[in-house]
């Protein structure tokens, strides 16, 4: 069994969101699955000095327009979100939980909480919504807001974040394919290449 | 006659070499041209306070991968020219004053600098490759060299990158079509689409 993708995110990245809109598609064509992997854009940010994408000058406006227009591209909906970007400690935290227990629910969780955020405007950086979400699927959202406050689980948080910026990540969403690193949603026409021929 | 698309870039930009290398073919499909305008990036950076892309900590060593890989992806030869980046201030008043002269070679001198630079590792900080460069392909060296002295070319490349600026270029390549704009050499298949429909 090939390794899954490894796919890190913020649950505050519109571009991670368009991505995980798609990738699944892909990999499954290639008989490969996708890990997705939490973590805190900001903590990254630090390593590089970089700002958050809608707060640098020009740069920004820009962004925002392109967030639209390429979702519209990718045919996924997309609601610019307000407040926007969100503290996701708590999505982060609550995804490791489920992942850790072993829940069949982790991968629907991704993405019901990206498009809570992204398509209907939840506001995910508040416990109580993550919770709603958790509940909506099926999963008990108290015992989930419970668990991600485990001092095992803030560890494993925080170990993932370390890792990812050891390995390179910067920002996200940031895709290893067999350790090959793709950053941003528009090279998932360079992974699914990777994925056909092994690298090229 | 409808309008050409406005492809804002700088010689030292290795993706606005890479999407030199494929946009014509893609404007031409539509029916459209290509007016290449020469900036120079360090100007647009003072603005959002961006730093050149290999010179920022974790993501300058991802970049070198991804501009390689990117041109494998898009089958254009590529070697990471040294030094990097170079001055390009004489390659673009040249161009201004090629184009100012109306000459058919403009398009040519802009691919050819390009190559030399990306594919070739020749020095185009250096005036004196930029007159080689423009001798090999018929032009008067001397004569383009000294035209870009002129004062009026100086002013000209000035006011084009204050006009870019103004219009929202933080980046390069950037390409507007029909004043919509796109950032990055991975935004083709997005300009393609808005060729086909005028918007989407």
């Amino acid at each position: 069994m090939p390794a899954p993708l490894e796919f890190f995110f913020d649950f505050s990245s519109p571009y991670s969101y368009l991505l995980s809109e798609k990738i699944e598609a892909v990999a499954t064509r290639h008989g490969r699955s996708v890990a997705y992997k939490p973590i805190l854009l900001g903590a990254a940010f630090k390593v590089t000095g970089m700002a958050p994408l809608v707060e640098v000058p020009v740069k920004g406006d820009y962004s925002r327009r392109d967030f639209e227009r390429s979702a519209r591209f990718h045919g996924v909906a997309f609601r610019m979100p307000t407040p926007f970007p969100v503290g996701t400690v708590t999505a982060a935290r609550a995804l490791l939980w489920l992942q850790g227990n072993g829940s069949a629910k982790s991968v629907p969780f991704v993405h019901k909480v990206l498009r809570a955020y992204f398509a209907e405007g939840r506001n995910i950086g508040e416990p109580a919504v993550v919770g709603q979400i958790a509940t909506e699927l099926g999963i008990d959202g108290a015992a989930l807001l419970a668990g991600a406050q485990e001092p095992a689980i803030k560890d494993r948080l925080k170990k993932q974040v370390d890792e990812a910026i050891a390995r390179g990540v910067f920002g996200a969403p940031f895709v290893f394919v067999d350790q090959e690193p793709f950053w941003g949603h528009d090279r998932l026409d360079q992974i699914d290449r990777w994925l056909q021929y092994g690298s090229f």
